[in-house]
């Protein structure tokens, strides 16, 4: 099994300061040996554990699970967008390597996704290349959207142009969710409410900003299966075929887009996943858990193994379909 | 059949310069006689035509259609949330009786589900009264969200207490989504994507505001099946089971509050209907056409005709949770 969907967080952070004052820098705190706060302007982001460091800690929870390899990617709040291009791009360079020194621990066990300073998408193209010239690393987590802009914005072409062309998978975690003042309740529901409604803008601005129409050769998952997608592509479909304005800014039907996207099985419930594979078949779901933090799978595709999914269906999406995704088609 | 979510646009608006001189009031510009320009702040925000306003048209297509009974309720730009409560209150309360002409010209075809200016929830509550005290109107039609506040805003209590009492029923329909910078295409795609996402965050608080905790006795219908609700309940009922954060401000499992709720079948894709219907069962799903509108299902129930949810199911769809939607669970 391959499961697409873990995170990494460095137990040391690069000293920013000579780039740029600002305090949104992560700093890690240790608390002791095995844990330590992520400390982000000033407050405690997140509590981690050697999980999210620890390439021996990983694989005695891949042995215990099945998993064969899990590809790994920075926690999303690092990502940080917010910064001007020069430092983000430095700090990212310093997280991709910390990627890949992980994967080099257990290169058959681990796969690297880096990141790059998309508010800056020419120079998130050139970080691209230098992130794909790391040994393990095979392409890149994004954030759902970037600043003001959503993924699909034609300001992203150049990143995009330059994911297909060096064959880089893009996998797209939600990050900074809109619409947090809509949510009633305790902050955390930014997380169970806010995260899936953001994601379902996201893969949506990919799908009707002609993105994999300008792209074709372009791999794009999507985490939590896409989330909001699967109330939003009938909609839009209905729209295509009704509205002469919509077929005008995309040639094909959009659920033949979301066809050709990917999407974790991270979705929760079993009518969730039966629905998610009944629309976009078979050959775009991954395993993802979320691995090691607090609404991971675990064990890592439990709920696709207790599901009623054809057993040959099963088998793609544990491993087939994230070779696809991760290495392109040539590697199935 | 009884079709739950059917629009009105008045031939003829008040004039509110008297107490409120914002040009966003609407204004009709007849362009014949069966067709009209709804006019807000200068701009045409929709070409409307006899059907929104004619008892006898309405009438003829229902018989075509085999529609016993139509729900009707205004257009929902014409909810004026933007306004000061006492302008919005005359203007909800010229619309109400308004609808109360429709369902007068044809009590046992049509249904009123008036307005009230839920921006001010004190004079939204005093004027459910008044609206509730006209002939042939059961309840209201309300925005998926009010301003800056979500619908289930603990502010918006006096409002929900005063539908509770006096038995009235709730549409919620989509009205000015958030995020439509996060759009990338034709700015209809505001209806076809900001729209399900927007009724996803409005059911949502709804279920963690804890207003069926609250007011157990509340009828409340989502258009267009409840939005984005069918990708967000799973993942939130995995948080309430595993946060302890989320089970203390939320007694019950938050699918618990989604069965309570009610949902049209506006959702164009027989899976998505399935898919729903799993989720939230076979007794709280009712047909909604969006009649006379772009995106219109015709003719109304035709997806669930079509599907195959069992025919048991459908009939109760058609009609007997309607009834318990418009009318109280005595009326069944």
């Amino acid at each position: 099994m391959i499961d697409v969907h873990t995170h990494h967080v460095s137990r040391e952070f690069p000293d920013m300061s000579a780039l740029d004052a600002s305090p949104r820098w992560p700093r890690m705190e240790m608390i002791d040996a095995a844990r330590g706060q992520v400390m982000i302007a000033g407050r405690n982001f997140r509590t981690v554990d050697s999980r999210c460091w620890d390439p021996p800690t990983r694989l005695r929870d891949m042995d215990a699970a099945g998993v064969a390899v899990q590809a790994v990617s920075v926690m999303p709040e690092l990502l940080t967008y917010w910064a001007a291009g020069e430092p983000a791009a430095a700090f990212a360079h310093h997280l991709n390597q910390g990627i890949a020194a992980i994967v080099a621990h257990a290169p058959d066990r681990f796969v690297g996704l880096g990141m790059v300073p998309l508010q800056d998408p020419e120079r998130a193209a050139r970080e691209l290349e230098r992130c794909m010239a790391l040994d393990g690393i095979v392409g890149v987590e994004v954030g759902s959207h970037v600043g003001d802009r959503p993924l699909g914005d034609p300001a992203h072409a150049p990143f995009f142009a330059a994911a297909e062309r060096l064959g880089a998978a893009i996998l797209v975690h939600a990050l900074h969710p809109l619409g947090d003042s809509m949510l009633v309740g305790p902050p955390i529901l930014n997380n169970y409410v806010g995260f899936p409604l953001e994601t379902g803008f996201s893969v949506a601005s990919i799908i009707t900003g002609g993105i994999l129409e300008q792209f074709p050769r372009l791999r794009i998952g999507f985490c939590h299966g896409g989330g909001a997608l699967m109330a939003v592509l009938p909609r839009l479909s209905h729209g295509w075929q009704i509205d002469e304005s919509v077929r005008a800014s995309l040639p094909r039907p959009p659920e033949e887009y979301a066809r050709r996207l990917f999407f974790d099985t991270l979705v929760y419930d079993e009518r969730t996943l039966r629905y998610l594979h009944s629309l976009v078949g078979p050959d775009q779901l991954m395993v993802g858990s979320d691995y090691p933090f607090i609404v991971m799978e675990t064990p890592p595709g439990a709920l696709l193994a207790s599901s009623s999914l054809p057993d040959e269906d099963k088998q793609r999406i544990r491993e087939v379909n994230a070779r696809r995704f991760l290495y392109g088609p040539e590697a199935c």
